[in-house]
């Protein structure tokens, strides 16, 4: 599916592209075309790709990319239809890369395509407030409701039966069916990704989406980032209490609970049936399995696996949490 | 009082209750009426009741409601003068027969009532920002302040000299004299109170109010969800901080002090004179005793009683928090 | 420099202040002019100031006041050129006395001189959404770009290249260059600063401001208090993720990286380089050192030194945090 948010610039001369990274390279058709950039798994022929770890060698092996920015030490790994471009930071280069694809996707300033929702479509369509602003080419269901002063920014796709509340904004996000969406969300801004550079950090650029699943609800305040290379999902029925922060790149089984004030770091994946207390807190790139139980006010440092009751910070198994503070 | 925020569909037949409730009783009158459905305290004549816990025995023993939705092992601590029905899930029950008499108080859409602050009564006698709207029948005392882009749904009523922020959404709440709420707060949501079921939670009427008494601070951000079948109430002369959240049902006294990013999870009350410190988490039905002092970052999962200091995680007495971290 | 946001009522005769104070006081000019309420760094010749701890008896012997709000036990310390003036509590009566020079810092209402954007000279020179407001004597640089809802109260200073999020609101600051601030941030209210006092607390006069210096990104719903006597400062090239309180008189550093939901308690000052985890929380007063680092869910009650990493509540060494967890 092409991404509905960013446009690509692409295809691009691989010249060009060797040229913005700062590449030599002899033996190669410099007008060869570039047409996207994927990671390992979803790229495809004549499309760019980035290995950055040794813990991705059994996907990079089987890449079809036509191209590869990596080091050294990997690229020994990569199929031979496959060209390593070999550079000092992967993902510093992969950064401007996607810039140079989806320059959209760095920007994030306030959508000016927007216009007053008595002047569209929707007028008719949908049950709605005062002051609400909608974007160009937004599609949303059948007996929908939006709150007072709500922004819903371009491309966004919304299901039937939603509510969205006042105060909202929602970017980059898809939200499916019967999804309730409480007063003051931010939706699908960019993550809290960049590289740290004395004086002027490099901003990475997310070209991920947020995607709700059917019968969500999202409480007051919470802020859902969309994903950098992949995406910001919340699944089936999972309910999010107040004053949430769910950050680039987590994925949030179905039927799960999670309660005012947690958040969960990027990058996270949590399964289903989870049910997390308040101001709980889950660092980054952890799984934690379904039917697991964090309890209130938890640190999360370590994967979690399934049918486990934990607490504590850092988090361990309830009943060792409860012995040792009896 | 009558609920000036949720109308009561009732009376309601018993016949067509049971129905409702899937429970087949003889030897009633099935033509009989049922005014409200209340607490085991608050029913009255002709009023219908619950009664889920043991817990709850004497006040079930002095009851004056007609009816009773409660279980088998529980029925026989009822007074003569109160029918037991009894069902499988009480609390389930009581959550779909709520909002057969209230079913405004699950749907929770934004008022369609309001209208530009400009063309009402207030226009002469609040002083107020731009694009502020104001529900139907909302009553606002005199000397008061409203900033930008703020919401006062229906029925609210505020008091006197109360300075009310920018972009804040008021519902379902009262309000009495010398508030000042900051920017962004949202009073008066439901609660997160639902019955977990796989694929379509089941969501609990929210029929409480907000109550906010004299000279109360509420910083910005704050979330304060309304009461499920009692209230949520802030003392008086109590200041919150910004970024906290006061869950359902919640009781906090007087002249109390909570710090920046407090939570406090459903049903717990505080008492007067209490201090929390910043990020402090209280978990759900606690009773935190006059005069307690709890540290920043402390999980409260037990009691407090009076005069007491606690902080850590589980938070205990701060003597020997600090004994056990030199 | 002249404070831009709150306009000083002074001079006031010394005959006034001693009265407000309930001073009594012989041999001394009542015709004496005081010109303004300073701390005792920065008071000057017919500048009033204050002196409340021994912890300051070296800037106090040294100050250019005129006169000094202090107590019987510590008005030793000060200079022949500066006059004491004895009282019960010395914070209480600098609360009353820079009220007194400083009306408008207590009050916080909504900016009324606020008109659309599209009303003002920045139509021509900002690229603007919907519903914008701007207050009176606002600047902005050029190439900047403002979201729908945002309201930028008087007074207001904002460099080039800056972008502002939707549904912010900005008073009583100053923002450098090339600085981002997301959406539903609230920037330059007073802080958390009162005497508690039973029954109606006495609000603490803020005269600060919240300076906000280049590169800086700020994420969506945070809240950033101005200064009470001093200023709050972002320090360049410093980011911020969603949902960060940012107490008063908090100085941070250049460089920094502080995650989602990071609480900072009122005037502790962070350095350079420092990173800090997500939910982690900083009491008041404390001094960390440059390129600290402190983990995720960590509350630090105690200063720490330059080039420590620490983690855990309360925060101590990481490598002694790790080794108790194993």
């Amino acid at each position: 599916m092409s991404n509905p948010f960013f446009k690509n610039q692409g295809p691009i001369l691989i010249s060009e592209i060797l040229k913005s990274l700062k590449i030599n390279f002899d033996g190669i058709d410099l007008n060869q075309k570039v047409i996207d950039i994927k990671d390992l798994y979803n790229a495809k022929d004549n499309h760019i790709t980035f290995f950055h770890s040794a813990k991705y060698n059994a996907i990079a092996k089987c890449t079809n990319a036509s191209f590869c920015i990596t080091t050294e030490s990997l690229k020994n790994e990569l199929p031979k239809n496959c060209i390593p471009l070999i550079v000092d930071n992967v993902l510093v280069s992969v950064s401007k890369l996607t810039a140079k694809f989806y320059p959209e996707s760095i920007d994030d300033n306030f959508d000016d395509t927007v216009i007053d929702i008595t002047e569209t479509k929707f007028a008719d369509t949908v049950k709605f407030g005062k002051n609400i602003l909608i974007g160009k080419n937004v599609s949303i269901g059948s007996n929908c409701s939006i709150g007072h002063n709500t922004i819903i920014e371009k491309n966004i796709i919304i299901g039937e039966n939603c509510s969205i509340g006042s105060n909202v904004i929602i970017r980059n996000s898809i939200i499916k069916n019967n999804v309730r969406i409480l007063d003051n969300c931010i939706i699908g801004k960019h993550g809290f990704g960049f590289f740290p550079i004395k004086d002027k950090n490099l901003r990475y650029p997310h070209v991920g989406i947020v995607l709700i699943e059917d019968n969500c609800e999202i409480g007051c305040g919470a802020t859902i980032d969309r994903g950098s290379m992949s995406d910001t999902i919340i699944g089936k029925n999972t309910y999010l209490d107040n004053q949430i922060h769910i950050a680039h790149n987590v994925k949030i089984g179905e039927n799960s609970i999670i309660a005012g004030q947690v958040g969960i770091a990027g990058s996270s994946v949590i399964g289903n049936n989870v049910k997390i207390g308040g101001q709980a807190g889950i660092s980054g790139h952890l799984k934690i399995g379904n039917n697991v139980e964090i309890g209130g006010g938890s640190g999360v440092i370590r994967d979690i696996p399934d049918d486990t009751k934990v607490m504590g910070y850092p988090a361990k198994n309830i009943r060792e949490f409860l012995r040792d503070n009896k």
